[in-house]
């Protein structure tokens, strides 16, 4: 689990820079700013330990979450600029964030003695659902409706990730496969303006959905 | 219990509908759909079993709620002419749907070990929170804080439970009793435009809360 | 634990008092008030008790809590002119309200055996949580996120009443301390316009947030 932890790390250091990026244009002073980064870093994994009974949840028993989403804040803000101009870079690192988290989510929620399609879904809450939350807090429709190439890959990589380690792949090569496979997926969403059919028959265009 | 359980499946399908419906109405695209489906069904149970300390949830260790919801999406999207002319008989479903989770949320909340009012009480967040997280992601004030008597419905279906087992009936005529009751209570609410008085003196209308 | 216990239902009450008042702006039902003042005043205990494993949750095993927010209800519904008339006095109630819960948080975290930094933190989610919910539903951005002197208070106060009682200070003069810090804190903070800088290098002013 050491390659995932540190990943975990990773991601959550992303996601409190997208935190930080989505309040600052809302305006909130650096108090709501690191709450929103908050939220966003460990909302996914709070929610799915308390449905799973998984607590205190995981954050809150190990210190270098909350260091890793100060470290991320104070990234953040202080090359503001920068960040901005490293989208694409971005893009990637929220892209292994959510691949990271959506495994994580899944593994845990198997070793708590649920099913697959269970573990999936708790493996794209744990990915997503932090980010729900920052944007509910933020008083808009969540983004997750909007460009929804970004919870189906989620969705896609996790059942990507139980097929290969079903068939005996070993799981680190399982794990990168998941991250790429994701990657690759929201580029090419991007690239190509895929988007799923509203149910309504209208179409929407998927966007970068960082920053 | 096994009625129960049938009804319960019975209110999860419901739920999903109405769901579906809310989503295409805000033109979300079939995962956003699927999600809004997943919330509304599973939110209000989800949420109480969190509190009761009952983890992990309930749905997550069944899976025929999970088929049951994708059931009932697959139905609204399918027949969404049908199911918005069959207003009547989604209202009709609808009230089961509270009905029964309110006496599921009661009953597992006092076997739970706690006391009657708090049963009653999250017998109506078993009702009522999935269409809460419903709306609050769709960003409108929650319906329940708009046309009132559905969530009051529940709590006068509760106390109605909580009396009828107290004084000995059994437990299916207790059930049936509770679930006509708030049907009645309903349709009377929509046919006289009873309403509850706003805490600012004013007054608002009643009215179909399906659909 | 007495006199936290007494101070708890207290600000139990004023939170309930603070819900109804905002449900009777937003022209609510006397439900939804109910329902707005009953998340007001205890969701913060809930999420953190969530969070922590604490289930089921503090308020459902102890039915004062419910009679207190029932009273606060039945005094801001009858006296509604006098509580606005109150402010200054409401100004204080809730400050009192918001320093005990965040040592209440912070203590119960404690007692689970989590780190300072994060029973700080739940201390302050203890305060805030619950108007938080009760913004969001009624669907603005959450005075939290605006006026943010206030849970910064929060922050201040438990970081205060952890070094209090690190350095040996008796807990019922460190808890009177920092309620008496808070309460100076925001006082100052409205007379003197202090406000944290907004991320984006723009100021928002901090005002009364009571009522």
């Amino acid at each position: 689990m050491s390659i995932i932890y540190v990943f975990d790390l990773a991601g959550t250091f992303v996601f409190a820079i997208s935190g930080i990026l989505t309040a600052t244009r809302n305006r909130l002073d650096w108090f709501g700013g690191l709450v929103i980064a908050l939220v966003t870093a460990v909302g996914g994994g709070t929610l799915r330990d308390m449905m799973i009974g998984s607590t205190p949840v995981g954050w809150m028993q190990d210190g270098n979450y909350l260091i890793v989403i100060l470290a991320g804040s104070l990234v953040a803000y202080f090359f503001r600029g920068a960040v901005r101009r490293l989208r694409r870079t971005m893009f990637l690192f929220d892209s292994i964030g959510i691949g990271l988290f959506t495994i994580l989510g899944l593994t845990k929620t198997l070793e708590a003695g649920l099913s697959i399609p269970v573990a999936v879904l708790m493996g794209v809450v744990s990915a997503v659902f932090g980010g729900v939350v920052r944007d509910t807090l933020c008083n808009t429709v969540p983004l997750i409706f909007r460009k929804e190439i970004y919870a189906t890959a989620c969705l896609a990589g996790g059942t990507l990730y139980v097929s290969l380690t079903y068939f005996g792949v070993v799981e680190n090569v399982a794990i990168v496969s998941t991250v790429v496979f994701i990657i690759l997926l929201r580029i090419f969403a991007v690239r190509f303006h895929w988007s799923l059919p509203a149910l309504d028959g209208s179409r929407a265009t998927a966007d970068d959905v960082v920053s």
